[in-house]
């Protein structure tokens, strides 16, 4: 039974707690459910069993919410989701909760109710069971980042043409808000613009700050649309810069193409990570990339896989992910140039297009 | 030592950790760490000493951070995040941790974590402590949230003016959203906008639908300023309405004068609901209220108290609670009026001051 676009990923699900020797899971993380349904509800709790029993989901919520479950899940039984947040033990047709899997995200309170809807069950955390099967995109989802990253594109190259010197930088991220909201769903994240030394602060939050039209702006932006996100940093690098930014700029960029040659199926996060990384510490700037080279982007602005020290995850096609070295000196510059890539079977389609 | 404005309520924090006879509290909430330090950070964690020792406070994050918590909190030590987030166990100067309060909220796996940082320390919830610290706001906070209110009025009134027969509900949130973010910080959660018989659906989410003018159109909106949000929901009724949607609308504004009427120290959250349910289930539409009354509004858009069943918590002076009442018939129409008031001495201020 076809059930809808994420009826395949719920099948696999099912599978994987089969394989993990669990009866049913109970999965709450909002973007969880919705990568598992369809359904993009703040207030929901799916219960699901293992492949191969008779039984098969069903979306606890409340009242509300019940409209657009029955809408967009009709083949999924509903429930009220106080049965799952009270103290009773819960019976329902056709499971059985002996093993049951849970994210170990949920909160602790939340946990310990659990213990108590379920008794005496042996619960084991499928956190990340979800997020390697969230990682890779469908087709379908892989086509809502496309046109998120182009759309994001085109706000970028519209913004940029407004701004003027004398602006600050809140009315910046403020022309960019409203063309995110006028052509999309809004912002991803709290955009972020970064006049001359803001930029050192990797997470500087516009301030007043006004730009006299030379000093350099570094943008992280990202517009929401059809539920899907996009990231992309840029910086607009005015004609007359000092050596030590050009320097600088080149570095990362160079850092930031390094990162999408490497991008292919079979390595992992952290490999990904670490040529970026050694690359700008062969060249001087290791310690000032605090952070890490990237992040999977998809219903959520950080999902899996990281880029990132030690991570093992392995890339495979459908995955998304960013590449954005940076550099800071505090008091100083900070540059950081960002794409958003998917893996294919060969390498990496990247889905920014925006000049760098 | 005066600290910043939030230096009472730390204090307060102190002392109530030294009467529940605990050495110390680890606090990651990102808006109670705000509420505790006036530092706004994503990736926090607050490690308060009870009151008597020697030691103080020690803020831990990441470097990105550390430029703002030694700019608005210079009072407190700065530590690596990292050192609450391993496995390793922690050793402060002047801090003991044989009972550690911690937030119930935070995920599980964090708290296991916990417990290898603080190997052997008994972990005493401390969540509602500190929700019942901000629930109560300051002098300063209600002014952010007299100054959150009257802009959200302005915003209504303002967008209602350029509401015209032929908009979707999806036009009408665009056209409230630029506003909030043109004049404030934004919005303070995603606008509601319900026409006609979507209003029946308390969370609708604003869609193609197109206002013909005639129908009636429900909307909740709050905006963010400097930190603080705001929360009213307001209906347009044009003149001709049924005789139902009138007995209705009629019985909810009632409903919601005798809940603001009705606030006053002393009360609880649960018997501020209880009255305004009986008076609705009185009436004829008992089981069509289906949410709780109210909830406080801060730094996040729900908090402490709740006006909901069962609620035992005591309304003081200084807190802040939304009366919103609703009759929702499926199929058909809903009403909901919403006004965000602060408990004083003798009875309540009614913060928003859009006509009703």
């Amino acid at each position: 039974m076809k059930k809808n676009r994420f009826g395949e990923r719920l099948a696999a699900f099912r599978e994987r707690l089969a394989e993990r020797k669990l009866d049913a899971a109970v999965v709450f993380g909002q973007a969880n459910v919705n990568g598992l349904t369809g359904v993009d509800c703040d207030n929901a709790c799916l219960l699901v069993s293992a492949g191969g029993s008779r039984a098969d989901a069903v979306f606890y919520t409340d009242f509300r919410y019940v409209p657009a479950v029955e809408r967009t899940a009709p083949w999924v039984k509903v429930g009220d989701i106080r049965k799952l947040l009270g103290e009773k033990p819960l019976k329902v047709r056709g499971f059985s909760f002996g093993r049951v899997g849970y994210e170990s995200d949920i909160s602790k309170a939340r946990f310990d109710r659990l213990r108590k809807v379920f008794p005496g069950a042996r619960f084991v955390d499928i956190a990340k069971d979800i997020r390697e099967l969230r990682a890779v995109k469908t087709p379908w989802e892989i086509e809502c980042l496309r046109a998120a990253e182009r759309l994001n594109d085109e706000i970028w190259r519209d913004a940029r043409k407004s701004f003027k010197a004398g602006m600050t930088e809140k009315d910046m991220a403020r022309v960019i808000r409203h063309l995110m909201i006028e052509r999309g769903d809004g912002e991803a994240f709290a955009t972020i613009v970064c006049v001359g030394r803001n930029a050192a602060e990797c997470h500087h939050v516009p301030d007043d700050t006004v730009w006299n039209g030379r000093e350099p702006v570094l943008v992280d932006m990202g517009v929401k649309l059809d539920g899907y996100c996009s990231d992309m940093t840029r910086n607009i690098v005015p004609p007359r810069q000092s050596r030590l930014y050009r320097k600088v700029y080149d570095l990362v960029l160079a850092a930031n193409e390094l990162g999408i040659r490497s991008v292919r199926p079979g390595i992992t996060g952290g490999q990904l990570d670490g040529i970026v990384r050694r690359f700008l510490r062969k060249n001087g700037f290791g310690k000032e990339f605090g952070h890490s080279l990237g992040h999977g982007v998809g219903m959520e602005i950080h999902e899996a896989p990281a880029a990132a020290k030690k991570v093992e995850t392995v890339l495979r096609p459908g995955m998304s992910v960013t590449i954005e070295p940076g550099v800071y000196l505090v008091g100083s510059l900070g540059v950081r140039i960002e794409d958003l890539v998917v893996v294919t079977e060969t390498g990496c389609e990247v889905l920014s297009h925006s000049e760098k």
